[in-house]
């Protein structure tokens, strides 16, 4: 086996197919995963034992972006973590669940191009409609949200689950503990469930917030956190209150 | 002056007159004062010594509603307080504020009905565009929000700023703490300063929220948040956490 080891790329290749018989946990495609949450989102699931699939444009974005997690993780002393780079169709098909975070201009088209690759998966939404450059002002779109769109888009054997709009991406990029809740949406009960597990992996509260018509709420609270960003030169997230009350 | 003491409502009159001679602080009209959310803002405010005026669709609801509050305020040990009833459009004309807090449903006729009356001043709109029997999904007007309706049907001369969808009623009612943040949108900086301070007059954070476009986002999360209640079985709130970091 010392051969398997004389490069990373065999240490990654080995690595993964010891966790796959071992690791109950589902594989992770982050399309879009080269940008600020999908790297945040990735170094998260990474440093909990999630096998993740960093997914790009092409495959070179997605290479980088694989070995600086790959890199990051070791420096942080958690190890070689399983990692793989693919562009984003291959990362789609490949992904037990497969979680987007593109650019709103990108989301329409990258939702159609992995349309068939997300049947019967879950997909978890993490896009923000926001249409520079006031992206401090509230612009939702006529569906309602992105999670809506994508709904839509990707039909009944798609089950979309938005998450993670109000998390701030340097925060989860950081390895500190994060003071914000996530908000998870999506018209299938137990396909949030499945999403607010993995929030918890991150470090997170998730908490069911109803159907995906709710992601309206959630995408629209980050324009409005970029303002109070902006106004009082912070980091905000939002945490719910009130909850011990029953 | 004795003979001015005799009924309570010479009492009231009387504390009126001097409260206006001696108190700066500005009188708050609520139109629709006689529900919830008009209700825990009144006893807030007139436990923190505002003068209040009662804004209903009928004097008679009016009266009830401020026989109501000055006897909580009693009983509580506050005293007296100066709480007049009217119909919407005489305490519209006569507040210097102006709450709007009526169901979604009445919203627009209300509106055009004191639009007059509102010229020249601030219209804090506290409408949550609910849709019965769907309360716990988003369903945006399209015009984006309650708060922008507001301000295209009353024109410039009034600065409309939206504040307090969020905070539940029970919790303004009760005379405890309120751990949840009040979001404050309006296009004119210095009215949301305004409404700060009257937010902070009730004991909670008001925080600068951007333009009145992003009304849709603290609108939209009240649905979100009666989700949570019915999921969770609470009085949900929200807070804006890492404001700590500059």
């Amino acid at each position: 086996m010392a051969n398997l080891a004389d490069t990373e790329e065999a240490v990654m290749t080995n690595n993964i197919r010891i966790k796959v018989m071992e690791n109950p946990k589902p594989v992770i495609a982050i399309l879009g995963g080269t940008g600020g949450l999908g790297t945040g989102l990735a170094r998260r699931w990474a440093a909990a034992g999630y096998q993740i699939i960093i997914g790009s444009r092409t495959q070179d974005n997605a290479e980088s972006a694989a070995g600086e997690l790959r890199g990051l993780m070791q420096a942080r002393g958690i190890g070689l973590v399983p990692v793989l780079a693919m562009d984003n169709i291959a990362a789609a098909s490949a992904g037990d669940l497969v979680v987007l975070t593109v650019p709103f201009a990108h989301h329409t088209s990258t939702l159609l191009s992995v349309k068939d690759a997300l049947q019967g998966k879950i997909l978890i939404d993490v896009t923000v409609p926001l249409i520079p450059p006031k992206v401090a002002r509230v612009q939702l779109p006529a569906e309602g949200s992105a999670g809506q769109i994508a709904q839509n888009i990707l039909g009944d054997g798609v089950r979309v689950v938005s998450a993670f709009q109000n998390v701030a991406a340097v925060h989860l990029q950081e390895g500190q503990v994060v003071d914000s809740d996530v908000l998870v949406c999506g018209d299938n009960k137990e396909a949030r469930a499945q999403v607010i597990e993995l929030v918890e992996a991150t470090g997170l509260r998730g908490l069911h917030a109803g159907s995906i018509a709710n992601a309206a709420a959630v995408e629209a609270m980050t324009s409005l956190l970029i303002f109070i960003n902006k106004q009082y030169k912070c980091h905000a997230g939002i945490k719910v209150t009130g909850m011990e009350h029953s």
